[in-house]
């Protein structure tokens, strides 16, 4: 019986490494469980064991085994991806990097650093502050960025600096053969042949699992100035961030954030914002050139009808700010009464499509009587949906499953993307065809070339 | 006999083709050894035949006959490749794709255009210029879009703009199978599933053909401001890319020349440059903007012993400066008497490490009697060298080869790259182990799985 052979090979995998890992391999139910279930509607499912692993020869030991028991293996940074990346829904062996949390090594002169996979990006940028340097990239959890590359992370940073596709260098990872493989060099540019750097950023753990990450790094900015205004329409607002890419200005950050988002932030950041579209904005530069932007930015904002704007200009004030939006996804759970099953979802679009999408985005959930506060990297195009509803409420459930799917072939068939930053695990994966089209045909060929046996985070990105 | 099968299999290929292009498919002799060559060290081939395709389907319909034959099918934009890309070693049919020239759409709003692969680089440019956007990278040659992105290509550009990594947001391509794939989507970001944009960008024509290409655009500056100013050394001018890098002064071109190639540019160009290691330098932002920038670059420049500077603010006064730049590798041409052969390399290595390596491979053309000109983007740590010989002495080819290869060791040894901007093409596959390792195993996992039968630009970044 094939459930029992795979129980025997699993078995046989977890004595295996526990013969070099010790204790540092755990079969607790606790652990398992923790490691299987991220903030995704979805239930988890836990894997048969947890390895943490110190170091990228370890990996290969446990890739090696796990080869030959035709055993799962999947990739773990903190936990914190939101569609079900990390679940082990065939079981298997959860490699967990948050002991390889070393910082290799930090060049100054040619802004760049090597870190072990399980270092996290606040950990990183306080290694850097002391030499003015600083890693922009910032999804809403203080992630490893191991998970983020593996992720092709993002975040409020990314209309200025990009996101994990542009700010990583090169890689470590562990191939489904053993082999552990180095792409890229410290080169800023190279034309040697095909990408595998890109290739593996974004892959979720399912060609290699990544242990060491090369990351660009830059110039904490003499000035960084932060704002919020608000405004009359979410079109006004999109409109403005349209604008301000357009004219060229540089800006850092440029956050929508929807009345129903203002609320709850303003009810757990004992914020007083103005209940309505409002923008978190940033500036950095010279003194004198964030203070040309922010000039240049309420020329444009005045001609859409900005309200009053705040500005932040200590570090202290800006810090604040930008917690609360950071925030802005506990706020809304914090709020939603009785409403349990919490879910983020994102979508990326056009931004001159933004607008549009957002604005039928938000007559969707009323016409469905759904609570959903929106918030948006608007200079990306790029907008996320908190969705709430009462597992209890059958009815409930259908209508955000419906309203779910619309979103998402709304924001494709304006030419975007069913996901910006969050990516695919196993919960956008009926979406892949979709958007890609024959190009899914050229991803499985790429997996199954890679991973012949697809024992590399099986399930995920695409169903085989 | 197994060459007696290839002439009869390649010629039903061209019967076939010859059925739906008819006088569009040149098998003459002049036609296909221009497709044949570049501008390489290296003999070119002659495929059998050359397809001026008109469409994407074109390009079907003649992938998948060619897959039927096992004929090799070679993309073909300009010709201006430098690494024996575009060569026909096995034989097989040219797809030139030089009458696929429509600009299918530009979205001002979104700065985005569509084109197909054989639009080039100035005129996409001239069709911009009214919107007031433009599109930055800028290889020596007015290549073609296609060409460009199969060959990750960049420029002087690169150090503000980046490269067709970061510039290519989508493409069509037709694989091996003959399959119409289209990559990525109009969104700034995405991450669903694996990366196939930048998988195709860089891989030459070996994985597909590009047939149309999504980039990005930028608007023009307000200001734009070039300049000139030598150093009295390589590593001062090394030291000021650095310094200005690091402070994050955002230069939109900073191109080291040395001395050996202003004596080239003078005479050339009718120029009077001092005879002295120079930055050829440009600014781009608001006026006032890019004057802080000039005044920060100049307080750094007087820190390391710069000599006059000399700027050009007038458009033509710019345009003069950067096509004598541009025209740096035919003013070498013209002033080496006798050497017949001459052909530019390149490399690129954390910039850190660029003085060092540019004064090492200076001494080493100085030992080895040897004239090289060098020229440099020295804010991303690539550079050229021009090397000549004359192919009837036999002991300067030698002395030219050792260099050459001592050169690219001593890029990857500095954890560079055998190239940054040039290819593999045929003329890089023997560095390509040293640079890549095991990561080489892996892009031949990816070769076979997408191009089994070894159709697509056989004998180019991979030796099977």
């Amino acid at each position: 019986m094939i459930t029992q052979d795979r129980k025997n090979s699993t078995r046989q995998t977890i004595a295996e490494v526990r013969e070099f890992l010790g204790d540092r391999l755990s079969t607790s139910m606790a652990v398992r469980e923790q490691h299987g279930k991220d903030q995704t509607w979805a239930a988890g499912a836990p894997p048969d064991a947890v390895a943490f692993v110190e170091d990228t020869v370890e990996v290969q030991k446990i890739v090696k085994i796990c080869a030959k028991h035709q055993t799962p293996i999947i990739a773990y940074g903190t936990g914190t991806s939101l569609e079900g990346h990390i679940t082990a829904p065939f079981g298997g062996i959860t490699v967990d990097t948050s002991k390889m949390n070393r910082i290799l090594a930090v060049n100054a002169a040619d802004l760049d650093a090597r870190v072990e996979a399980g270092v996290t990006r606040k950990a990183l940028n306080v290694h850097l502050r002391d030499q003015g340097l600083f890693f922009p990239i910032d999804p809403g959890a203080d992630a490893s960025l191991g998970g983020m590359a593996a992720t092709r992370a993002s975040g409020t940073n990314a209309v200025r600096y990009g996101t994990m596709r542009e700010n990583v260098m090169s890689l470590t990872a562990v191939m489904a053969n053993g082999e552990i493989v180095r792409t890229g060099t410290r080169a800023k540019k190279s034309s040697a042949g095909y990408d595998l750097t890109r290739l593996l950023v974004g892959s979720e753990g399912t060609l290699g699992i990544i242990t060491e990450v090369g990351l660009k790094l830059y110039g904490i900015p003499e000035a960084m100035t932060a704002g919020v205004c608000c405004f009359p329409s979410i079109e006004a607002a999109c409109n403005v961030a349209i604008d301000t890419i357009q004219l060229g200005i540089p800006v850092a950050r440029i956050e929508l954030v929807d009345e129903e988002h203002i609320k709850a932030i303003n009810a757990y950041s004992k914020l007083e914002l103005k209940v309505a579209p409002t923008l978190f904005l940033e500036f950095h530069g010279t003194a004198a050139y964030a203070r040309e932007q922010i000039e240049s930015f309420r020329e444009i904002a005045e001609g859409h009808g900005v309200g009053a704007f705040e500005w932040a200009e200590r570090e202290e004030d800006r810090q604040k700010l930008w917690q609360a939006r950071h925030d802005a996804f506990w706020a809304t759970r914090a709020i939603a009464p009785g409403k349990q099953d919490v879910f983020a979802t994102d979508v990326c679009v056009p931004i001159s499509r933004l607008a549009e999408c957002v604005t039928a985005t938000q007559e969707d959930l009323r016409s469905n009587s759904l609570y959903g506060p929106i918030i948006g990297h608007v200079g990306d195009g790029n907008f996320h949906v908190v969705l709430f509803c009462d597992p209890a409420d059958a009815a409930e459930v259908g209508r955000v499953k419906g309203f779910y799917e619309r979103l998402i072939h709304r924001a494709i068939a304006m030419d975007g993307t069913c996901t910006g930053e969050h990516g695919v695990g196993s919960g956008k994966i009926k979406f892949m065809e979709a958007e890609h089209g024959k190009g899914l045909a050229v991803m499985r060929q790429i997996k199954h070339a890679l991973d012949p046996l697809n024992i590399m985070n099986p399930g995920k990105i695409l169903a085989l």
